[in-house]
């Protein structure tokens, strides 16, 4: 770890400009709720007017929902070393039932802060520590058991709907905003998202809001079934050093192109620190998995972890202020045969380090044996469980095998003791699965784990793309998000080959916001075909400039336009350039439009039909034709 | 056109070495049929031993289905100013009910080989037409309804394979070969693919083998719902000149990856020419839409077309040797009106230039009128109709809609009024489909075209992702093609930007195997998880060249893993140095099967659950782990 201060004042005490670059022809806007310290933030892309034979027509704004944090906040000064602004701590301190402490009541972490040699590495604006008061709990789902609306809970209401309350009113978005039916497979999709609902659905257990209260930065989001499919992406240092400002660039990097929430997966010296510099600026969850560190601590010998030291991590890592845990409390010592026959064993790592930890000491897995002193830790910050799937199939010979399920089953049983703590909970599943076999590990999830959020990796549905994997998963994840998983873990390029760099971070990134918007799209979720409207009719009007700023990443597609039309003229002209002029079928629409106009052909073929109704829309608005210039056929 | 003879001898008559570079570790093989003169070409990939503490034990070699033609056949001298060997020619002279013509039969045809000054441009050694003797039909599916069994039949049946059969009689494939039941909507997958199988497909409508009597070089492949899943790319100058020479590269190119048949989408000049260059060099089907010269023929003005024109442009295109021809015959007038409320109105080119003309004239599409006339064509060649989609969706808006199935219902009366001929079809499909709609695309196909197998572009699952449309089509078409798609028409990601290069060309067919692949597991196509399975055991095995080797795309998993592990003793080290030794849970494997196997712990812990059989595997196998090192909680 070679940052210090110094560098960090000079090199990273801002982001670079790629990641705290507004985003082209958009405004951060923030909708207030029911008190003026609920700001929810929402990005808003302005369109041009459309051209028609010289009338101009405006076309309204399109406001979608922003991961992006404070970062394209050109109100914001981004300074890391002060970290982000606090959006909770308010709301935090007025429930009263919580408590600065005088500094880490964990061991590690009070070491850590003591240790004058890693002064040149510690974030500067160190916070005390809060915990919930002794005998109280302060989960979002134990105040929503109680029946109350936090502002948690309103600030999500709100970021979920996305101002589609107010367009639906306003005539110029009527158009927009028409959508087929979606199939939800069970879901349950109100026209407009309530705090109420907000609140009912985590008291059901079926969605949580991951938010420690010592992650006050956090702009809150919530996940489950009934709501916008997320996306998790993945950072950590690993073997290869990387430094802290690196990790950080990457978070906001994350945040930049759509990752809802965060996980710190780091492996190398000083994650303390680092974790540290992460959660003061992270404006999304931040989750970690604790065993990695616990393993660190006793120098990866996995037989050498004991309860005291995994629950000393748990306590560092929750007075930070990390949002959700992955536990591997479903490896049972039973299910480890289970594995033998497999043809890629055990994939996962905490599953594999609990495994060994089990046969070890041929004993019951600790995680699952102090499971409910884990619920008393977590329920003190409001950390949520990730009930990790240690034995989550590596290939598609192993999916849906005993291990699997039988690990799923523990796990259900798990959420229910969870839940009687109040505790948040969701569950994470596979992996690598044929398509054929997705469905079912939805269904199981939702029947065993009473029908707590599901958090799934990819799946792969094949496993010979190396290089391609963000492709292979892709595909997975859009169905398993269409049948109901609330939360899909991205996949970059790098996957099973190397560390992913910050262009396979981005291209991850985009392929599961596709695969996430694809799912709400056929789930129905309302106002979710908004954009692809909007983009379609750029296209449709040759609005070049419009198609690049509606994209999930306007600065590819406008790179790729340049490839082939760099001229400024391209991106106004009304013909495409692909063609030529004869072949542009834009050019033939216009000529269809006026035979029908000038001829009513459209209309007096529409009456041979006897479709009165669409001859009069034909007479009104002319046969529209527009090319796919490169599909051509 | 700038390229000349002198051009091609220094630049093409050779391809590019990384076209015609062998695969790693692969053989191309060929097996013989029932006749010494059915060889069909395979890639074998040899695979490295299986390391296990200082004992070593061979993996076998697995057999994959090889599009890449002679082209990346070391036995072969490739020239381009020659063509590719004949692979057909006896078969077709055998028939005895073809006969050569003095030349070209078309107008446009006879002047374009007249005319000397294209004598620069023109294929040196072309060969005369062939057609049908007066009277004779010379289609595949003319053959196979009077019970006979073509060569070409026979050929693909063992294609289709890939020696399955062989390879169940050896144990060292037992476990290779185990695969999940698919899930096949009804399709109809034999345990073997026999010719009598080709053959009563083919009568039946349900496949087609694309083979014109002028194409002989080609290397005959099916296409059908109850075959593998095949996929289409894409090329053509368009408006952007690009060389004879590029055109040819670029076929040959996307045969290296994977493409199965290949649409030469040309709208330039001299196409007429670049056509020939391709056809003689093409190993795998070549189709075109003959709608396109045709228009340039009249300067583009689409009301000009006549019958006259197209018929003359039909058998020129015929007795060059294209496979098949795209035919927008279902555009009827009536339907037009119907676009008129769309949001993207008409995105076919082909589409537009027929509605325009049935608009101009106010009288129903001519190539319906015309249609039997067309089939009298196809079947002197044996061209096969692929009934384009000339009303096909430019957005989820438009998906499904009266137009577009209106015109489907049309292209199943018209695949009837074909099938009296005896002519080969296919359907063209979207386009742009929200998911939860692309299964009724793919139901009322079947229904209403009478099986004949389905060709889509996509679908796209949603509009807003410019610049990476072949993961929003490969979402789309893994789904539809797991329904019964027959074909896959590829997208790449400058799909609505601009033209792809090589680059785009190769991702948007990698895109396209993947869908291709995931189809085929789904309905559990026999012995479709064999190359899945070997490349998960020698990923448990840390044989990284094998893992490499057995890639879609092993430059670009073998480049991702070297920058990040460069050094060769990462592709052989049996740990990750990805997670360091601390870390690695290959490391933690052999660490839990010591202990398994000195402890019998799995045993005993097996009998304690009354798991006997499981216990004796762990007892000889140890419960193997292994880590997704990229993926970690």
């Amino acid at each position: 770890m070679s940052v210090n201060k110094e560098d960090f004042a000079s090199q990273a005490s801002r982001l670079s400009e790629e990641v705290t670059r507004p985003f082209p022809n958009s405004t951060k806007i923030h909708v207030t709720g029911s008190r003026d310290d609920i700001r929810v933030p929402m990005r808003e892309i302005t369109q041009s007017p459309t051209q028609t034979s010289g009338q101009s027509e405006p076309n309204p704004s399109i406001v979608v929902y922003d991961t992006s944090g404070p970062f394209t906040d050109p109100a914001q000064e981004v300074d890391l070393l002060r970290g982000m602004p606090d959006v909770r701590g308010p709301w935090i301190e007025e429930r009263g039932d919580t408590e600065w402490l005088a500094g880490p009541s964990s061991e590690y972490g009070a070491r850590r802060q003591g240790d004058p040699d890693l002064a040149h590495l510690r974030f500067e604006h160190l916070r005390r520590p809060r915990r919930a008061r002794p005998g109280m709990n302060v989960t979002q789902m134990h105040y929503a058991r109680r029946g109350i609306v936090t502002p948690e809970m309103e600030y999500v209401a709100i970021r979920e709907n996305c101002r589609l309350g107010a367009l639906r009113g306003d005539p110029r978005y009527a158009d927009l905003l028409r959508q087929h039916p979606g199939n939800g497979f069970g879901a349950n999709l109100p026209e407009e998202i309530t705090p109420e609902f907000v609140r009912s659905e985590i008291a059901a257990g079926r969605a949580i809001i991951p938010a420690n209260i010592n992650h006050p930065e956090v702009e809150p989001m919530i996940i489950g079934r009934n709501f916008r499919v997320k996306i998790n992406t993945n950072i950590g240092n690993s073997a290869v050093t990387s430094s802290i400002a690196e990790e950080v660039e990457k978070m906001a990097w994350s945040a930049r192109w759509g990752g809802d929430t965060l996980m710190d997966l780091s492996t190398g010296k000083n994650i303390h620190e680092t974790r540290e510099w992460i959660l003061r600026n992270a404006p999304m969850p931040i989750g970690t998995v604790p065993i990695y560190q616990a393993l660190e601590k006793v120098d990866g010998k996995a037989e050498a972890l004991t309860w005291e030291i995994m629950r000393d991590t748990l306590i560092e890592q929750a007075e930070q202020g990390v949002d959700y845990f992955t536990i591997h409390a479903g490896v049972l010592l039973r299910y480890v045969p289970l594995t033998a026959r497999r043809l890629t064993g055990i994939v996962s790592r905490g599953g594999s380090i609990l495994a060994k930890w089990c046969l070890a000491h041929h004993r019951e897995n600790f995680l699952y044996t102090h499971f409910e002193e884990i619920c008393e830790i977590m329920k003190a910050y409001d950390v949520a469980f990730s009930l990790g799937d240690g034995l989550r199939p590596g290939s598609l010979a192993d999916a849906n095998d005993a291990a699997q399920f039988g690990e799923l089953e523990t796990l259900g049983e798990l959420t229910r003791v969870a839940w009687e703590h109040d505790v948040q909970v969701m569950i994470e599943g596979p992996g690598h699965v044929p398509m054929q076999m997705i469905e079912e590990n939805m269904t199981k999830e939702l029947k065993d784990c009473h029908e707590a959020p599901f958090y799934t990796l990819g799946p792969i549905v094949t496993d010979f793309a190396p290089g391609y994997d963000h492709i292979t998963s892709a595909i997975g994840a859009a169905q398993i998000g269409w049948y109901g998983t609330a939360m899909l873990c991205y996949v970059t390029p790098k996957e099973h080959l190397g560390l992913p760099d910050k262009e396979d971070v981005r291209e991850g990134i985009i392929a599961y916001k596709i695969a996430a918007q694809a799912a709400d799209l056929a789930k129905g979720f309302p106002g979710a075909q908004m954009r692809d409207n909007a983009m379609s009719k750029a296209r449709f009007e040759f609005r070049w400039e419009d198609q690049f700023n509606l994209a999930f990443d306007p600065d590819r597609a406008r790179a790729y336009h340049d490839q082939t039309m760099p001229a400024q003229a391209h991106k106004v002209a009304h013909f495409c350039s692909m063609c030529g002029p004869n072949f542009c079928s834009m050019k033939i629409t216009q000529d269809v439009r006026d035979y029908a106009a000038r001829k009513g052909i459209g209309v007096d073929l529409a009456m041979k039909e006897g479709m009165r109704e669409k001859a009069e829309q034909f007479k009104g608005e002319g046969g529209a034709i527009y090319p796919e210039c490169f599909i051509n056929h």
